[in-house]
Formats: C-alpha cells, sequence, structure tokens
C-alpha cells in the first residue's frame, strides 16, 4: 500500500537510487492556483546537505508539476510531482549488498519479498518522504486557504533541549561516528470543530498512524500523552466554559473529533541506525559479520523528519476537512 | 468510516442504548471452525459487573452468530455477529441531553453532526468495543492457528505499579468519585518475519492507529518506545548474530515489517472523563454549568480497554497476515 | 467483498437458510427522517408470494432499524436494517447436497470455497438482495429530497412484449416447468449534471457494475446501448442547443459525467436456472447425474429483479452525489 | 478516482495536452522478470498513426520504467510507468476553448469542475488509455505465467462483419466527414474455476464495471448476453457432465465465479463522436453555434479501443486472481 488517504489520496513512487521519486495526488479539488513555487520550498526543508547537522549528500530536489494544472490551476485530475535522483553513489553501498544494517529494513525486508535492492533501502530509505512532503505543501496549501497553520520544532535531543544543547549533541554523536534520537512536537492551529470520525476513523487515530508511518518514529502523543497515565480525571478533563475550554490537555481532540482547539502531536524518532561505529551482525547466507556504515548519514535525523512529519498532519487534515465538507453539504435537504 | 481492515474487513454498529451492537466481518477465509463459544470468552472479559473495580452496569453481552456458518465453519461469506443491549438506564442520561460532558465527545459530535443521541454516548461509548472484540475473537482463532499468541497486561495505574498498588489506586479514585489513568502492554509471540508494508501500511502505522482508535487511548509506543529520545544509535540498534537478534529494542518491526520477534506495544490510558466530582462545563446554548455526572461509571477504564486493545492487535496481524500470504502466493510462478 | 459504494457505504450479510439477512449502512448524512415504514413498501415489492407469475414461498420480509436512528431521525452512525428468514423448507435442498445445479453458482462456489452450504445458494441466493433493497430505499428517500426519482420497467419477456403478452410468457414457462428471461429498463429522471468520475469512475461505469453484480443479469447498456454499433456519429451525437440537448442517444451521461437528461439503463435477464424439466448434470464426485429442481420457483426473475435494479441505481447515484457534495464544497476558496 | 483495483493497483495521470502521461501499479507481486519490451508492443498497438483506418496523429509513445525494477526484476515496488507526450498541436483546439463538442465530455466537465482544460478533452481524452494499456501489459505478463491469454478481435462495423467489409465501412465514414460504430469481443482462455466474489465483486460486474469504464463504450455482454432475454431456462443453462461443460452460453462465469470456461465479452462501441460534418451545439456563454470538428481524429475508434479493453480484462483478473490465491492460502490451517 503506497497510497495514503481517502479524498486527498496520494500514491508515491520511486527509490533512492532509481531515475526518480514522486508523488500522484488523486482528489485535490479544482480551482486552487498551483506552481512548482508553491511546493519546491518544503523540499528545500527536508533535502540534505544545507547544514553541518545533516547529511552531506547532495540533492537540489527540483520538483515538477508533469499534470494536473491547467493555466497555473488545478483541474480536478490527478497532479503528478516528479523530483529526479541525482548524485546516487551507489558504489557506497556495495559492501551492503550482502550484510544486513542493524536497525534498518534490510533483513525484514529480505524476508517479505525474497529479493531486495541493497542500495539505500529502496522504499523504506527516508528518500521515499520526498513524494510526502511535496504532496504534503499540497495539502497545505488548501489548509492555508481556510486559515489552518501546520508547524513543527524539536522539543529535545539526547535528552538535551534547547538550540544550543540540542545542535552540541548532534555534533558529538557525528564525532563519535555515532547517532541519537529526539522528539518533535507537530502542532495545527486554526482546525474548526468537527473533523475526524468517531470510531476506526478517529482524527487522532488517523494521526497516529500517520506519524508512526514515518520511519524511525517509535512513540507517537496527542495532549498530554502518556503523562494522562498519572493522572486523575478532575486534573485530566478540559472544563468548558462560555468563552470555551479553559485548557488543552486533550490536544485539540475528544473522541476522535477535533475541539477546533490547538492540535499537538509530539513523536518519538529514535537514533539513525547507519553509524560508522562497528555493529554486530549477519551477511544474507547467516554468517557473523561486522559492520561499520560508511557514507554521508544523519547523525540525527530528527531534524529532516520535521518536514515530514508537518506534511503528514496536512495530509492527515486535508482529508479529514474533505471529508466534513461532504458530511456537511450531505445532510443539507 | 465504521470498517477497518483490508483483507480481514470488520464494520462494527449499534449504540449504547439502541436495540443491539455488533459486527459484520467480510474476508474471513473458509474452513475455519468457529462457534459461540469461540467468541462468548472474550466479550465476558470486557463486560462490566465483574469486580468492583469495574462498572456495576450489568450486561451479560451474549453473543449470536446470525450468518456465515454452515456446520459450525465458515463457509468465506460474511460473518454477522450480534449482541443484544440491556439494561439500559436512560434515566441516568436525561440531564445530558442539554449538558457537554467534558472529556467526552459530547461537544465534538454536536459539532460534527448537529444531531446527538446523548444516551451514553452513542458510537464514541465504548459499547461500541464489543463489536471489535467479538471480531477480535475470530480474529485470534486464525491467528492460534498459524502459532501467534496475544496477551496484554496493565504496567501501571496512576503511577503505581503491582496488582496491589493497581487495585489501592482504583478503589481510591472510586472513592473520591474521581477516576484514574494507566499504562498497558500487549505483546503477540509466535509472529512471522515479513508482515507489514514498507510505506504507509508499516506494521507500526497500522497498530498505532488500531490503538489510537480506541477511547481514552493517548499515548502509542511500540519496543523501547519514547526511550528511544535519549539514547544514541549504538545503544538503540539491535545486534544480528547467527542465533538471532540479541536484544528486541524495536520491539519486533523494523522498517515497517516485523522481525519474527515478539512484538511490542504500551499505550496510555486517560483517566476515565466520567466521573462524580463537580466540573464546570456548559449546556448546548452556552450558558455555564456544573455536572456531576451519576450512573455506575468505570473508575479506571484500563482493564477493560485490555481486551479491546488486543482484538485490535489480532485484527492488525491477521490482516497483515492475510496480504503476506497473498503476496507469498502471488509471487510464485 | 460484501460492500457497495464509498460515501455511502452498504455491507450485506446473511444466507438464504441462516437465521436474517441484512445491511449495514456507513455513510448515510445525519438529520435525515427514516422509519422503518419507509423501507418496508420497497421489500413488499420484491418478496415473492404475491401473486402466480413469481414464487410461491412465503416470506413476510418485516424489516427493524438496530442502529443509526435516534428520535426517527439519521445520527450519521452505521444504520444496521435486519430482516428475519422465515419458511426455511431445507428439505427441498436436501438432494441438492451432491448434486450441482446447471446455470447455478454451485459448481463455481465449491471451486472457489471448498465449501458450500447446499441450502439454497447462500451467498449467491437471491434473498441476499434483501439487503440492497433495504438499503436503496433509504438512498431513494435521500434522492428523493434533492428530486431524483428511479423508475423501472419490463420491456419484453422471451420476445414478447406489452403487460399481456410478458404474463402469457411466464405463465406458459411455468406451466411446462421451464422459465423465460428478459429485459427490464430502469431510468432516473431529475439528475442533475456533474454526478460521475472523469476515468474508472465514469458514471455509466459503476452502473454497469451494479447491475451486471446482480445475479441472472447477462447485459447491461446505457442509452442507445448496442444500437450505437451500427451508427454514424452525425447520427448518435446528441446536439447541443440553448434550450439544452435535442435528442439523448446518450441515456444521459457523456464522458462519464450525468448531463443533466434522464439516465437510461437496460438490463438483459437470464431465465431462471432452476427448473422442473430434467437436465444433465454431476454430483460432487463427478458423475453424472440428471437433476430435476423441485421447490417454489420464479418461472421469471425479471418482475423481482426490478426493484433491486432500482435499489442498485439509487445506491451509485447516492453515492455519487455525496462525493459531488463534498467536490463543490471543496473547491470552494 | 483514478484508481481500479485492489491488489494490483493502478493509478493513471496525465492530460493529452501536458508533460507525460502514466501509471502506477501497486501490489505487483515481487520476483517478475520485467523490462520496457515487454510494454512497449502493447503501445504500438493503441498509438495512432499506423494505418489509413486511424487517426494521423502521430507519436511515438515510448515507455520508461522509472522505479518498481531492480536488476530488470519486480521489487514488490510501486512501478511507475511514464510515456511522454510529443505532437501536442495545440492550436487545432483553439476554437474548442468556448465550443462544446457534441458527443464529447466537454459539458459535463464543466458542470462538474467548473474549470475545463479544452485542448483535446483532458483526462477524458483516449489520451488516458496509454497508462491503462502499460499496465495491462505488466498483467498480461503475470497472467501468462499461470496460462492466461486474452485476446480480441473486432465483430462487426457500421453493421457490417469480415475484415473487408470493416474496412469498407470506416473508410467510407472517413470520407464522409462522419465516424462510424461497432462491436468488440474479448476473451480469456486458460483461466482457472473460482475467480470472482460472490456478491458486489462478481467477476462479470467487475468486467462490466472495467469495459464500461473506456470512453465510447455504450454496452456490455457476457456469454450469450442480451440474446438470453428471449431464451427458455432449458435452453440456456449449460449441461454439466464428467467431461466438462457441454455448452458456454454464461460465457465462462456462473454466479459471478468464473468455471473455468472460456471467458467472452462483448463491448458496443459508439460512433467517435468529433466529426468533420457540421454539427448543432452551444458555446459556454449558451449562444447557439455550429461546429465542425478539424483535426486528426479516428473514424473509428473500435480497432484503438480493442488494445485497452483486453488490457482492463487483464487487469480485471489478476486482481481476482491475487485476490483468490490469498484466499487459498489463507484458509488453510
Amino acid at each position: 500500500m503506497n497510497t495514503f488517504g481517502r479524498n486527498f489520496r496520494i500514491t508515491t513512487f520511486g527509490e533512492s537510487h532509481g531515475a526518480a521519486v514522486g508523488v500522484i495526488i488523486d482528489g485535490c479539488p479544482p480551482g486552487t492556483p498551483l506552481a512548482e513555487s508553491d511546493i519546491q520550498p518544503f523540499l528545500d526543508r527536508r533535502r540534505p546537505g544545507t547544514s553541518p547537522l545533516v547529511s552531506a549528500r547532495r540533492e537540489t530536489d527540483t520538483v515538477s508539476i508533469v499534470s494536473g494544472i491547467f493555466e497555473r490551476t488545478t483541474t480536478g485530475t490527478p497532479i503528478a510531482l516528479v523530483v529526479k535522483n541525482e548524485d546516487e553513489q551507489s558504489k557506497d553501498y556495495e559492501e551492503l549488498r550482502s550484510l544486513f544494517r542493524p536497525g534498518h529494513a534490510d533483513f525484514t525486508y529480505l524476508q517479505k519479498y525474497g529479493i531486495r535492492d541493497h542500495r539505500g533501502g529502496g522504499r523504506s530509505s527516508g528518500r521515499e518522504t520526498v513524494g510526502r512532503v511535496a504532496a504534503g505543501a499540497v495539502a497545505m496549501k488548501l489548509l492555508g486557504s481556510r486559515g489552518i497553520r501546520i508547524s513543527g520544532k524539536i522539543l529535545e535531543v539526547h535528552g538535551r533541549s534547547g538550540a544550543e544543547g540540542i545542535e552540541q549533541e548532534i555534533l558529538a554523536a557525528k564525532q563519535a561516528g555515532d547517532s541519537v534520537g529526539g522528539i518533535a512536537e507537530i502542532t495545527a492551529a486554526g482546525c474548526p470543530p468537527g473533523l475526524g470520525d468517531p470510531v476506526f476513523g478517529k482524527l487522532d487515530a488517523q494521526i497516529a498512524g500517520a506519524m508512526m508511518g514515518i520511519g524511525a518514529v517509535k512513540g507517537v502523543e496527542i495532549g498530554d500523552g502518556f503523562s494522562v497515565a498519572r493522572k486523575s480525571g478532575s486534573e485530566n478533563n478540559d472544563p468548558i466554559t462560555r468563552a470555551g475550554f479553559t485548557s488543552n490537555h486533550a490536544g485539540g481532540i475528544l473522541g476522535g473529533i477535533s475541539t477546533g482547539q490547538e492540535i499537538v502531536v509530539r513523536i518519538a524518532v529514535k537514533p539513525t541506525p547507519s553509524i560508522a561505529k562497528p555493529q554486530r551482525t549477519t551477511d544474507i547466507h547467516g554468517n557473523d559479520a561486522t559492520i561499520s556504515i560508511r557514507g554521508r548519514h544523519d547523525p540525527c535525523i530528527v531534524p529532516r523528519i520535521l518536514p515530514v512529519a508537518e506534511a503528514m498532519l496536512a495530509l492527515v487534515l486535508v482529508d479529514c476537512m474533505l471529508e466534513q465538507e461532504k458530511y456537511c453539504r450531505g445532510s443539507s435537504p
């Protein structure tokens, strides 16, 4: 399943070492102004090579709109967005042909498919997220026209918070040939009440699935999240007054449906599994081996996951928004 | 969307105060022995009235198989499971006709639908989970035949762990007219490697969506979960040896695909929002009010959520298992 | 797949010889008045035992609304409609345990599932259509509120047209222990332009799938249908004028999208395969045999398929209508 | 909805006058050998400019595999197939900016979307079928490995049959600035019994939807099709013997499930709506006008629809085949 969404459906395609990666957006309403310049800034934020904190791999990641646009406006037909791959240093990956990288999908991929493109992780590569970020940019354009704004920030890395502490932890890990994990928070402001469904399609269920569907994410929480486990109901319930809710422990969602307050999501991101430090592993024949992963990898993936997580939140919200707009209209006599 | 799953699809129906609740299972393979007695024990575990720790509401929750079975064997056609509602003390809910209960979906429901069945939460009531548990029982029968076993336990309540501490916290909350939250862990043993998809259908993404789709769940983590944020890659990667993985920080899933190790999931459950203590709220006309929720509510919902969470994990796994079995066959020449 | 529709989704369940048959409707907009009396007349039209032209099998087919309604109004939650089975003369079917009925699904069912409920065809029985007709009645209520009216009529039976000729052919076939086929036409008036999608979800594609999904239907045509094969473009194109289209060869659909004209569909229905005349067949062990099908069967199934075909057209149209209403809203800034 | 299929899912994209058209195939099993040379011959059959019977528009329609292949073998990841557009004579279409072409989707498109790419029909252009034919070629490779062969032929054009008669009718229509319709038959040999579902997913229902989803198709029939309406049950039922069925009136499908016999489908194709002869129409402001459609159009679209119809049948069958292989495995203990 490489498709996400019911109303604003995206299908991503492409591997890290093929000709291109991209996405087809099906269900984008007609009449929305759209140009490459609406999308490119989001891709620029996720691409590597822009700071000492991230991978030195160089990709310009220039997006082309291949279909779905007429005179710089969406027509309601599928929007194909394509980004050509560059700088494919496949030789970096040659020794990976027969070794499983710990913490990566190499082992499970081979178990699942019986065949594996060893060059850079195939579809489980972070490069697949180019399509998500491109589609998310279109989603944000639709959300923005309705006053919904999405933003994200890094809360902590390796237990340290604050810009300086975070930077120190990442550089120290890079120095040590190791990597570090962290926590990010993504919020949506301006969301109307009524988004999300009460049962399996709960807004928080959709968000949790979307976030955990990003590689390296190992935990998701909404509002007060895991800290609710230590609270009483009288502490945790958000009182309702004429002036609105007086707190937002719920993170903007009650019974799976948005309250109109800010939607608050946090994700736990594991340390990048690709590290230079030697690790124990086996080859594909089951022989014990040691692996030290060369190549230009991110010592901490949180900064580059941030635009992906924002994109996924945007995709969930635009999908729920279109669903709810249908519902509202559907109910009128 | 009241349907869950792609291959083993369940559709639940019914409200807490209607004639019945139930589920249609579509896609259960033919030839599986199945009788009411395979399902009833799971419903007995989730129903109230069985201990001082849970609601005193009395329901026998007797399941009937209405279709899909011939000579005590599944035929491949839709299996309809129905449980009649009993003991509908609607008068308990009369004052709720015009008041929003804090922490409940009352406010958001009305925003979404413009109409609301005020008696007990409608579809966002915990009673909707009867259908999930019944379907989960059928899923577990299929999983069991392949050697997969699911179990769950309460890790802590209101910050206390251990059976005695947990019981004390729940009874104290009940005494105080309040409620408490907690954390539960659900695991699956015997899972083959290869379940789950590498992109949007990651096994952990499906599990996260399934768990967060249970009312009152505010956080989900897989394996080491949020604690990965404080670790380095060299600590967090699970080494691979000829004898298998030497640790399971990943919780049995790499790149969205099962490794063959135990699958480990934890969920954070909020304190039951229905409490006797007076709370600030408004009525549906926007006037400030105070509410004290009478009726027989659970002081802690974690014990009753446990069988629901196990059922949801079973439903995800059986769906992935059928998908993977298709895939394997599909690839053979 | 026992689910039909994307926005107004119905899932039917139940076999001819189980406890009940029924349907879950998911996606019906909230706020629509609905009672059993809106549905019962449609079931009365399809049930047998009402005239010498149809099967003498007696079923009262009384519908119950089990969920989704509050104070006689839809709430937006799943609507479960259940009809109990009666008059299950299973002994009529005992000899069918080991014989394949020609023209029925007995042979293919066993090939597919490896197991078969021999009593009356299981899910391929016409009784499954009870759920479709019940759901179609709800769809028609929604369509009616928007001015869309669906109707159907028999055009010919066994090559004869006109009420008298049709009746004579059916009674003659009954007398002879045989059966006859026919053609029916179903139309929708008052449909707005713009329903349907331009590619795979063409309105006519959805209608064709819906109609051919009714047992015994072997052909579907829209507008002039098969006769277009003998025409030239200058004859077949419908001219457009200020006053609208001057003809309707297209049957109300161009490029898969409704034009606003009457939608015209015709279906070819095969002769009922259950006949008293002896036929060659084999038993399930492959031995040659002769079968003469006793029981109370319809000498012509066209009259009873008519309400089913109307229901299917209603289900397609309500689904497209909800889709289009979403789209319209979605495009507004 | 630009996606077709449940297991072997294709999503087509692109307009006739954009940069490219193409398709994403999601769900193709891993391990299948695949190269551009497997696909190109099918595109060559559907492209114009190859004979006096079809449009003189020149397109080389060269396909590129952009993703999903590693060392000339499918990997189980999405396969993106892209064909660049050439020879876009947009000036041919300039006068169509404000006129509705009779028999085309121009009018309904504008009604639906409120915006329209007037150059060549946008997504309702026949050019969209490039993606279908490319995906169908991959489907046929999978079907071929299981012994299933699909073929198609033209039965009649403008009421004439036989190669010579058909050619004469097409050339006569071309000469007259007019166009003609016809009937084609598509068959599948070697299909195992058991494909298709008994209710909404009947094999014939899926085929009917797939065929009617091709532009210009106005009728679909299976086996004896509309002629069953004039037959009796004793004539129409296919007798079963030890040696198999003795006839195939059913066209290889009973109760929505394949019998193992040849699957026989016929489609009615309307005359190409683009004709040079003057026709009455209006402009987009509602003023009466006359239109004479210049450009290089097919006087009869049946020859070019043939490979599209074969592709659609292949896509339906491969989807059912993967579904059934899942089911079979799923049922084993």
